[in-house]
């Protein structure tokens, strides 16, 4: 199940000039399922990335932030298994794979980025990967058949694509996202790839991916875990017109941006169990990071999210999120709280205008808003977020047997 | 559904001189229920508190925060409605119930102390309170019927009793408490109430209410919500034997944690949808606060919950709490992980002797412990928590239909 999130078309799926995709059935853990894709890119291209925070973070996750620093040719990407708490056998087995694809394109091993997804602490079946690697790169795959290549629990391939004008002609910026559980702030999704054919200077590229990526996927949230694995790509091959002026630029990151953006709420659209889509606006704080803050106390409740899922109007328990957020002297009495248009509390209290039939209503729509205005500042925050239902309960109960 | 949790023998749960329990139905939510308690005290009885660091706290707290510093003659407590998220108007409903007990008892209002639990943002029926008051003034009540009168989604009253000996001679301690939800660090049960005969100034009392909530009440969580009403209230009604040696007020504030430790692993015991009573102890840290840090970061990740709940010995995503919990430079190749008594991870992988069989069958008991040695100092925290089931789902999305 995912909230009103259709499988992207292929034909909307912009091939970018320098990228190859290969997708191969490696059977990694299970048999007859694409878990492993090679993207090759053409030489020159820029990549900048953002990785997890998580102290555990995975073999491959070491390697890439490592091996990013080099001129890279290719990423290669498994599922089924994530090579995540696997100590340093995890790290020799990430390097027996980058070393046979690096033997492939004739390059070094530390020109590749090896990217895990799936159970952690499980040894990766490097040898499987490495058998698998001649089939990746003998086919030519699509957008779409490389996002159905990195899916683990998620339901619906994850991919969008956009082109835009820079003043040396048209670009193409494509995406593709896995995300399903384990989704929170400081590194959202659990991987995405965004590639463009533009010309960016590396530098250029890296400011960008951060500034992306603090405004698309570290702006959602499912479950509050970070994952061990979580990988954000920036890929500009060059093949495309230079971004060369400051409008050029801009209109690249905004691009990016949306590209991203895209993906991001598709993951929450796809979250484990998911059955509503939940916008947290939280407005007029003293800074951004204050109102993050308490976006994400509402955002991460549990009582709060399975009032989402009942469609019920609980504002106490929206008022107590805000309440423990951490806020330093927040003033609750001055809190506004709506529910898409409706105000449901006034200065920290009920609306007496409010008539609770209205906010179920709104709330019984798979996508709705809830905003929180502070009266404290002008600072704003959005953070995009699910419910949690039964079936969250019963997919990551179950997920292994 | 609760686990291991037997309501307690009304014999076993001895009078504490200087404290009388009255209880009435005032039908504020649910007709033919118990839902309201009054507690007299002795003329001179010390109190005192610890209460909900919420900025969104409930009317009830706001005064009896404030009464609290004068000579207190009783708490009055209703369930059925929190009095919380209701502004200006709430005060003055709980105000009118201190002052209704107030002229019963010949004393001023700002000597009653309230406290609410239940549903937030509703008006709270004060008419229908006051009315019940004579009531519960009449009756004479045990402490079991007074930990029945405060339950709202709790299955089970919780109670807890003890003899201990001072210098002067016998003394008693009884407490009470209700939990179910909202169940957090930072003022953990929703409502404690502890008693005991003997003579403490205080003063000394008012340090002891803090530093018993610190290892009791603030060492549980069951899904990291902060209550805007919880309150945990320590009584010393003088009517016993003075705590006037060292030794003596060693032995109150054991006995006092010992009580308050009881009630608060029976919040745990009894959280909403618990199946798994859950000991998460981090050793060798840094200092406690980093343990606590780590604690906590296991015991609200609702990827391991859901794990605890199937029995599952999902030791990635342990490591991976452990992982995001913000302990700078920590050294994930050096922590290991117990279930129970069995190593499962080693230097930050799985133990190469682990047998899965042996983890799964510690986790299918009803209570377990999860241990995590950071080995990088000589700190340690316990945190008492549950698991995440079906039920706290569906329970927490049908609490109000």
């Amino acid at each position: 199940m995912s909230v009103n999130l259709a499988p992207p078309d292929p034909a909307a799926l912009l091939p970018v000039p320098g990228v190859e995709l290969g997708v191969a059935m490696a059977g990694i853990r299970k048999a007859d399922r694409k878990d492993l894709l090679v993207v090759r890119l053409a030489p020159g291209t820029a990549v900048a990335g953002v990785f997890t925070q998580n102290r555990f973070c995975a073999a491959p996750v070491i390697l890439a932030r490592k091996h990013i620093r080099n001129a890279v040719r290719a990423l290669v990407v498994n599922t089924g298994n994530a090579n995540a708490g696997t100590g340093a056998q995890g790290i020799e087995r990430a390097m027996l794979v980058c070393d046979a694809l690096a033997g492939h394109l004739g390059c070094g091993a530390q020109q590749i980025l090896p990217f895990s997804t799936g159970v952690i602490m499980e040894p990766l079946p490097a040898e499987r990967i490495v058998a698998a690697l001649p089939h990746a790169l003998l086919s030519r795959d699509d957008w779409r058949s490389a996002a159905e290549a990195i899916m683990t629990t998620d339901t619906v391939p994850k991919a969008h694509s956009r082109r835009l004008r820079l003043s040396g002609g048209a670009a193409i910026v494509t995406g593709i996202a896995k995300g399903a559980g384990m989704i929170r702030p400081d590194m959202a999704t659990m991987l995405a790839f965004v590639a463009t054919d533009a010309r960016v200077a590396p530098a250029t590229l890296r400011r960008m991916a951060r500034r992306v990526a603090d405004r698309t996927f570290n702006c959602i949230t499912v479950d509050g875990d970070t994952s061990t694995n979580d990988a954000f790509m920036l890929i500009a091959t060059g093949r495309g017109p230079a971004a060369s002026t400051r409008r050029d630029l801009l209109r690249l990151e905004a691009a990016l941006t949306d590209v991203a953006r895209s993906l991001a709420q598709a993951i929450v659209r796809d979250a484990e169990g998911a059955t509503k889509f939940v916008t947290v606006e939280v407005a007029l704080g003293r800074s951004v990071d204050e109102c993050r803050r308490v976006a994400y106390a509402i955002a991460h409740s549990p009582l709060v999210k399975t009032a989402f899922f009942a469609s019920d109007p609980n504002l106490g328990r929206i008022l107590a999120a805000i309440g423990y957020s951490g806020v330093a002297r927040l003033d609750a009495s001055r809190v506004d709280l709506y529910i898409d248009g409706i105000r449901v509390a006034r200065s920290g209290a009920r609306d007496p205008h409010y008539r609770e039939e209205t906010a179920i209503a709104a709330m019984k729509k798979p996508e709705f808003t809830v905003r929180a205005v502070l009266n404290r500042g002008k600072a704003a925050a959005t953070v995009w977020t699910c419910d949690l239902s039964f079936d969250y309960v019963k997919i990551n109960a179950e997920y292994r047997s």
